[in-house]
């Protein structure tokens, strides 16, 4: 756990999902808008620093090989040990992996938890809110490694799957 | 931290605070209305086992050594370990303080969180989602003690205060 | 204006439209959901009666020429003389005018009010809960006629059309 | 009705009341904030003008004679015909009352609509943006005089009460 009195500096990357997602009405479309996790941290008051960087913004089926290492490589070379990263749900646990294999190689001390929400932000109804403070917490208090932060749940990433119909996250036993 | 796979329950007790208040019109006065505790959870859609016991609804400035004592002895004789306690904002230290004692003194070893929000949570503007959000990372990955989780950081009870002119706690060198 | 004292019966026909849009998390996609007009007029602790009936649940811009023949229909049926009809912003001037034309084809005295919102009721940010109130005033005090009431203004049917690019509502002179 | 086409400016006057209540935490008490007023219309998108201008912060309960004549004052003082006055609920049809007097002593053509909420606009759950909604259309629809526009519903002010029990208002066969 980070020192409770000086808090470090969490470097959070967007890459998009549904947490961000816009209703368009001119195109009568939802598509991936403007990173929301900056002004839902403002919002909440947070008392510890933080940096935003937008590294894409696409649903997380869209994802690229090329995309998942270009977030670890960005992981990799923050000078930040705690980490967020906003993601689409459907593929999240996949780019943790990539992510974990990544931190192992490099030997990384950093403590990385994925999140993202299975609402959009804008809706008045969304788990987003308590999603990025879960997140925000679990990035602070976990020791390293990659995690996926649903569902008020911490996961491994090599042992949890999304349930793609009760919509939820789920623990497996087996590797995924 | 509790294993990742199979999570523990999680015991909320509610002692009222701004979380809590409601603005009755009939009366042009606000007051400390039901516990918004488990609608948060539930509607955040949370996958981990908990229950919600209301202790008491008071401002937390009108807490009594007797409340104090019953929150402890109520954590104390609760089962599980890990626990979640919503609470007004400008005594919340202090309690936590009592609790830790408590705590030490029967060696239990129970992961307390103390959690409660600056806007009712009945507020559009609040920070009720993101703090139960971060408690609940909080509660299930923190060892034993008592803690203050507010403003997305969590303190040792003994070194933080509110300041109630910036309306944000702070951490504070020498124990309060 | 209906009698002041004793309100009569708004009869309300839900058709779709973006205020009733919801975001499909499990397909990455928005579709038109449950009507959202009566929660709202509920929500809001209207004191005058009101039925809500859905007759379809589209976009709109799939609005064929027979569902506006059937929204006519339904609304000649009905005994009420108040009636609110939710509408993708589309193509809703059409339909009003369409029931414009039966109204006067009929000799039918009702006020008919179509109203619906550029942002899904379901978002934070959104018109719907103002234009439902705002449909709710103009069914009830404007004379017998087919009315288009967005971005808080009454218009003439054959007078207004949507600009798409600055999604607002805007009169025009020549009819359309 | 004023022109559809064209629409006239709305002269909107605060005094207070639910509607603009705000918490503030540091004294645990909540107070008549910021009018609220004028951000529901802009986040509502209206294409009419309109002007804001806050008369007095006050429970509608600490409403004094002299507050009330400045009202009536500054609506016949202002150049526009229709008038919306954000009021607190309890004594919104007194004040309403020495309006529609007012008018006629100076023989003023203006229509004049009092609302307020019963809700704070700041809470999750409140009738403040359906019934801005509902007096804008009441505003620019009625014929010249004052109204109580609440629930949905427009009141002659002579023939209306609010009912503190059931907390929303009921109209009086007598005059009140």
């Amino acid at each position: 756990m980070s020192d409770l009195a000086s808090p470090e500096t969490v470097q959070v990357f967007t890459t998009g999902g549904t947490i961000d997602k816009e209703y368009f009405d001119a195109k009568s479309a939802y598509e991936v808008g403007e990173p929301q996790i900056g002004t839902l941290l403002r919002e909440a008051g947070v008392a510890f620093p933080f940096h935003v960087e937008a590294l894409m913004r696409k649903d997380s089926l869209e994802l690229t090989d090329a995309d998942r290492d270009l977030i670890a490589d960005r992981i990799l070379a923050t000078p930040h040990q705690r980490v967020i990263v906003t993601h689409g749900t459907d593929t999240m646990a996949e780019t943790a992996r990539v992510v974990a294999a990544a931190l192992v190689a490099a030997e990384a001390a950093k403590t990385v938890v994925f999140v993202g929400s299975l609402a959009p932000a804008r809706f008045k109804a969304t788990d987003a809110e308590f999603n990025v403070g879960f997140a925000a917490a679990a990035a602070q208090t976990l020791p390293p490694g990659a995690y996926v932060a649903m569902n008020g749940r911490v996961f491994d990433p090599h042992h949890v799957r999304k349930d793609r119909n009760l919509n939820r996250f789920e623990p497996v036993s087996s590797p995924s």
